[in-house]
Parts: structure tokens; C-alpha cells; sequence
């Protein structure tokens, strides 16, 4: 790491000859000195989705009305995923947009226990973000009461060791059911191996993609995964509460049977039949009438991503988050600062956590200061002491990392958090 | 019946005289000779939907950005439900707007069966939309393996015979669900007097309120109804799958627990916690993350609901069918048409259906006239003979039905409608 130094010369220099610069001309980012790091959690608008939206709104809902769903609506879910596909290294046909990543989760969770009968085992890890967990249990509950998802722990809440799954995996195991890029430290699994290892053992794997599609290479196919689910908000910038989406790998599409038996779902919608029939491939696995507004708003977000190519974008990701990483050494870590995600570049997704304990504070300092400051910063807090930064290499610059960081250093230096009450008020 | 006279003068008079006249200009009408009576499936776009969609994108989603969620996403659910709720006789808490409407059902009918050990018995009618068949079938299937979902039968293909709950319900029933107003034939249940039924043997009831909400009186407290689901894009105005909605009775709130645990149902989300613990009230009903923009879109509806009053709505709802069925008896009778919905205006909901052998092909004729007309009528087409003609008393007038029944007359008395085919290719 030893290519950077701490001059905002250098940022300006990075920014310079960055290859996706212009990218972030594509979002709409009205106020320079608002640097925003929590592209994880809810990703900028890409300024073609407002004008899109507006279009949708008057000339489709407004002037078209019902016949909307013949120009485009009904196809919307599988043509969307359709272009997801392309960047989660999946094949046509083995993507669609619906739901909540949630209901989506339980869809693939209850169908994969359905076909691996007799297995009452599921692992997950405890960096798993809680509504994989709690979702998971839930089916588990149902099918199989009294039983718990197996948990592997993190000794370091960092990571979860190699070994910690195969200590685990038995024939009883139907399902390992994980987050690819964990919600707080971003830690990152090698998703092939693991699939690997639970196939092995005749077990199946499902992938919560959230915190990777749009930042991180994927090679769903080639990895041999078998599920795989995740949100549009956060890098893929869909908007707020996009339309999630899942992944069923084609030899596995005819096998499984969703749940949730919805008009979307079966095999002719608009033939009203009292009988349900599973809809061939994916389509089963579509519910009720999708909200269309939500979701033609994340086909702008989508085409970025694919414009700029994964790989080209994990690169940026990662040179960002090494230079971070580089900053924090300099200027945090002797101010009590701890680095919260792997140092380790193939070990981490696309955002770096700080560790701090007066973490909550220091945050709302960043984003609300009160002292007399141009620049603010918004990164989000995960509870104890995470200050989470996520960089979305679309749009992030290193500018914004090298003005956040001093901004960290002179909140913590100067003590300024002290001015913000401890007790959290606000949701996320 | 006799007050009406088939002269294009009396339509005039009668929407001059119409108290609830000026609710039209609240939607975009562009084309005056576009007559739509589909509001039963997508209803009108109110204008302030669109201003209101466009400050959300670049305002809301833009430029506050994850403060959004602060600064009202995080409560919208609940704080729209509580508006429905006063247009459909529920208190505050009873009613949260979230996911679809098949989720929802799904949820309750899961929730239902489980505080109903034992019984394994589900009645519903073959009248009933599709989504709600499946579903529960699908519910059966997972809790009761084997089991089948009781129907009702409709002799007439319009109304379900008064004694036909009674003969199915016995102490094996677990739930009566249902949806109040038919979507083939409109034919209303008197809820009320079912719920009352269902109960005295204990069983639960579950209404889908779909075809109800926005256009017929509903007292759902006073009528004793456990729980019900209904979509908002329908009367309610709400846009293209714009999300659904769910009550439940406060009193069996702390009791039912949904089988799909997400983290927005959680008692604190944004604590994440390992460990799922239901939340208050309905806010265990939250799943995942909700579309926020489709979900912004359906206030602008609602306020228009709440401001007209659903006993002025159902009012003109009832005149307005009353005219239709009128001239469809002058006009259309003699010309092989049949009513295909119920006469008496307490069994009917707010829409009519015409049956005709020629439908499908009479629709697209109505739809897309290849002759020299400007004016066009949009209704739906509902297998195997439905023409559906939806009368949504915010907007739909008297001279909307005078023009769309005499373009009917006109297409079938001059076999316009041999001009299209019969294949059926589009999806609504």
C-alpha cells in the first residue's frame, strides 16, 4: 500500500485518471459537500430513472392505463433479471426481479428443504444479516419444529474460519444458506469453494447476494451455486425498496416448488383456471402483481452496472478501499479507531468498517455537524461501534474518502462527537 | 328502473347533477374519447400521484437519501394502512399496507391455520380470483399434506347459494376465505351474516376485499371479521401493482404469528438482533424492505377516497350500475347479450358484467375499432365470456356508459366485432 500518501493531492490525482469518472456524472449529486459513503444501504439515483419514472407515471399508468400490461409490464420481472443475469455470471432465464429479497429467501429456502426430505439440518453464520436468519428459522419452524439453524460462529466477528462449515456439515445437512459479503465487516466468502464443500455432502447452497451483486465478481454458473437471492437498493441503485431478485440454477428450476402459489406463478395467469399449475422455469416463482413503479425505476441503475462491467467496477471498488484502509492506518488507528473488515482485499466486499467505540456518536457527527462545516458525511452506524463506509465504485471518488476520512480524524481528534447524545433514536 | 330513458340528454343531466362531478378533474384524463371502464382492474391516475412521485424520486430518494428512510419510508406502511383503515371500518392498527396481495393471504391463512389446531378443514367458492385458490391450496398443502380446499359451488355461475357455507361448515373448519365481491360476476357475499356463520362453529374468517375497498361499504369491526387482504390498485387508485394491504382484528393481533419472519417485522429492526421476536401489533406482518416509490404513489388515491366517502362512492356506484343495467335491457338484451352479474344491487359490487358468446373478439372491437371512430372503450375480457365493465365513482360518469353501451350495440348489431380474432393474445 505503499503507493499512496495522505495528500488530498493524491486523491485529486486518483479521481483524475480513474477509467469510471465519468460515471459519476450519470447520478444526481446536487450538493458537493455532502459526501455520501452508504451507497450500501441505499444506492444514488441515477439521474435516466427520474425522468423514466415520470414517463411511466403520466404517459403509461396515466395515459395508457391497463394496457400498460401489455406493453411491457407482465415481461418486466423476467426481462430485468434477464439483464441482472448478465452481471451475476448467470444464464438467461435463471434470474427474475420480485418481491422482497426476504420473501424471496423463504420461497428458495422452503423449496430446497422440500427436495432434500429427511435432512433437518441448515447452517448459516452468525455475520448473516438478521432477516436471512430470521427467515430461515421461520421455514425451519414450520417444517421441522423444534429444530434451530445451525450457527458457525466468528471467534474474531470478522470473519468465519475455513474449517468452522466442514465441522459442521453432515448428511443431515439439507441447506448452508449464507450472506456472500457479510453486512457489517464485509468479509467475503470464496462462494465456489463453499458451494464445493455443501455439495459434497449432498447439501445445497443459497446465496444472499445483497451486499455483492454490482461490486463484486460473480460467476453464479461457474461456481456451480444452486439459490441465490438479493436487493437492488444497494450498488445495483434501484431506489428505495426495489424489487429484489432470485436465482435458480436451470437444472434445478423443474425440481423445485415455491411456496407461495401465486396468480404470477402459474402457468397461464390469464386463463383464471381454479387449479394451480406451476409455471415453467422461473416463473413459478413470481407471486402476485409486482409493484411496476418500483420496478421499472431500477432498469437505469441495472444498465450502468452493465456499461461499466463488473470487473472494471471490483477494481475501482478495491483500489478505493485500499487506499481507505491506507488513510485509516495513517490518521485513525492512533486515535482508537479498529479496522472492522478483513485487510485482506480478496476477503472483503465493496465497504470498509471502522470500529470505534463512541461509533454512534462519531456518526452522527458526521452526517448532522455542529460545528460550522460545509462538508458533511454520511456513512450508516451498525450497532455496537460499526461505522460502516461503503464504496460504490460507480460514483464514489477518492476525494470522498480522503475528505471523510479527515473528517473522521478531526471529529475524533477534537472530540466533537461529545456534542451528540448516545441513545439512538433514529432507525437506520 | 323506470326514472331512466335511453337519450344521450339524460347521461348529460346526470352527471351535471352528480354531487361527486368534480372528483374527475383530480385524475388525468387526456383523451376525452377514451372511454375507461377498467378501473375495476387499474384504476385512473390521480393527478397529484405524479408531482408527488417526481418530488419523491429527486427530492426524497436523490437528495435526502438513506435520511429517507427517517424522514418517513420507515413508518409509511403503517401510516397509509391507517388511512385505509378509515374506508373500511377498522380502527387504528388494523390495517398495514405491505407486500401483495397473495403474500398477504398467505400469511394470514398460514397464521390462521396454526391458532386453528386440528382443523384442517378451508372453505372458499369457485367464484373466488384465482391468487386466492392457489395460495391457500398452497397453505393446505404444506400444514395438511393431501388435504383439499372445499369449494363452494356457483349453479349459476353468478352468486353462490345462500345455504352453501352452512353445509360444508362443521368443527373441522379452520377458516372461511373469501372474497367479497366476485371479479368475474360481481356478486357481493353479505359478510356480516358468513363471518357470523363461520364463527359460530369457530371457525376464522378471511376476506379478500380486492373488488371492495374504495367502492362498497365496508364494517369490518362492526361485522366481526377477523382478517383481510385486498389490493390497492384496483378503486383505490393506488397505481400498477402499487403494494397491498392486510387487517387483522386487534384482539387476535398478539395471538397470530406470520410464517414469513423478516426483519421489518421484527421488534427492532435496526438492532439486529440474532434472534427473531414478533413484533407489536401488525408490524409483525412487515417482511422485507417495501418498495417505498409504488408504495408513495397510493396516498394521492387514498386521500380522494377518504375525501368523497365511501357512502357517497358506493351511492353513485350503485346509480351508475343501476343506468348500465338499464340500457344493457333497451340496447343489448335483444341482442344476445346476458347480464353477468346479479340483479339486485345489494349482491352486486361495482362492476357489471356482459356475457356474450362474440366477447373476447367484441372487447378488442371496443378496444381498438378498426373502423372510422374516435371513440374507444376500455374494458376487460374475463374467460370464457365476460365483458366486464368496472364503474369507479371517482371518475367514471353517465355518458361513459351511455357511449361504451351504445359502441356495444353498434359492434354486435353491424358484426363489427367478426373483423378481429378470436385468438386471445394479449395477457389482461
Amino acid at each position: 500500500m505503499n503507493q499512496f500518501s495522505p495528500e488530498r493531492s493524491l486523491a485529486l490525482d486518483l479521481d483524475r485518471t480513474d477509467p469510471l469518472s465519468d460515471f459519476r456524472d450519470q447520478f444526481l449529486i446536487e450538493d458537493p459537500d455532502l459526501i455520501y459513503l452508504d451507497g450500501n444501504s441505499l444506492g444514488r439515483l441515477p439521474k435516466p430513472a427520474a425522468s423514466l419514472l415520470q414517463e411511466a407515471v403520466t404517459e403509461g399508468w396515466g395515459k395508457r392505463l391497463i394496457r400498460g400490461w401489455n406493453e411491457g409490464w407482465f415481461d418486466l420481472s423476467s426481462r430485468l433479471g434477464s439483464k441482472l443475469s448478465k452481471a451475476v455470471g448467470a444464464r438467461e432465464g435463471e434470474v427474475i426481479i420480485c418481491d422482497s429479497t426476504s420473501v424471496n429467501l423463504f420461497k428458495l429456502a422452503a423449496a430446497a428443504l422440500q427436495i432434500r426430505p429427511g435432512r433437518t439440518q441448515v447452517i448459516s453464520d452468525v455475520l448473516n444479516f438478521p432477516t436471512d436468519l430470521y427467515i430461515i428459522q421461520g421455514v425451519i419452524d414450520r417444517m421441522y419444529s423444534g429444530h434451530r439453524l445451525d450457527l458457525m460462529d466468528s471467534p474474531d466477528s470478522l470473519t468465519i474460519p475455513e474449517d468452522a462449515l466442514s465441522e459442521l456439515l453432515g448428511e443431515e445437512t439439507a441447506l448452508v444458506a449464507l450472506t456472500h459479503v457479510a453486512y457489517k465487516s464485509a468479509f467475503m466468502y470464496d462462494m465456489a469453494a463453499v458451494t464445493d464443500l455443501a455439495h459434497r455432502t449432498g447439501a445445497l447452497a443459497l446465496w444472499d447476494l445483497s451486499h455483492s451483486a454490482g461490486a463484486v465478481e460473480l460467476h453464479l454458473n461457474e461456481w456451480g451455486v444452486d439459490l441465490a437471492v438479493g436487493c437492488t437498493y444497494k450498488y445495483l441503485n434501484g431506489g428505495p425498496g426495489s424489487p429484489a431478485f432470485l436465482y435458480v440454477r436451470k437444472e434445478l428450476q423443474e425440481e423445485l416448488l415455491s411456496p407461495l402459489w401465486g396468480w404470477f406463478g402459474t402457468r397461464e395467469p390469464f386463463q383464471f383456471n381454479l387449479e394451480y399449475e406451476p409455471g415453467p422455469g422461473l416463473q413459478r416463482f413470481q407471486v402476485g402483481t409486482p409493484p411496476i413503479l418500483s420496478m421499472l425505476a431500477l432498469e437505469p441503475g441495472l444498465d450502468l452496472i452493465l456499461e461499466a462491467g463488473v470487473p472494471a467496477l471490483r477494481e475501482k471498488s478495491l483500489r478505493l478501499s485500499e487506499y481507505l484502509i491506507y488513510l485509516f492506518h495513517e490518521w485513525l488507528e492512533p486515535l482508537g479507531f479498529q479496522l472492522g473488515s478483513p485487510p485482506q482485499a480478496d476477503q472483503r466486499g465493496s465497504h470498509v468498517s471502522l470500529r470505534h467505540p463512541e461509533g454512534y456518536r462519531i456518526c452522527r457527527a458526521l452526517i448532522e455537524p455542529k460545528e460550522e462545516t460545509r462538508v458533511r458525511v454520511i456513512p450508516d452506524f451498525r450497532p455496537p461501534d460499526n461505522i460502516r463506509l461503503g464504496l460504490a465504485p460507480l460514483y464514489t471518488g477518492y476525494l470522498d474518502i480522503h475528505t471523510a476520512l479527515s473528517r473522521l480524524r478531526d471529529i475524533v481528534s477534537g472530540e466533537l462527537y461529545r456534542k451528540y447524545s448516545p441513545d439512538r433514536k433514529t432507525v437506520t
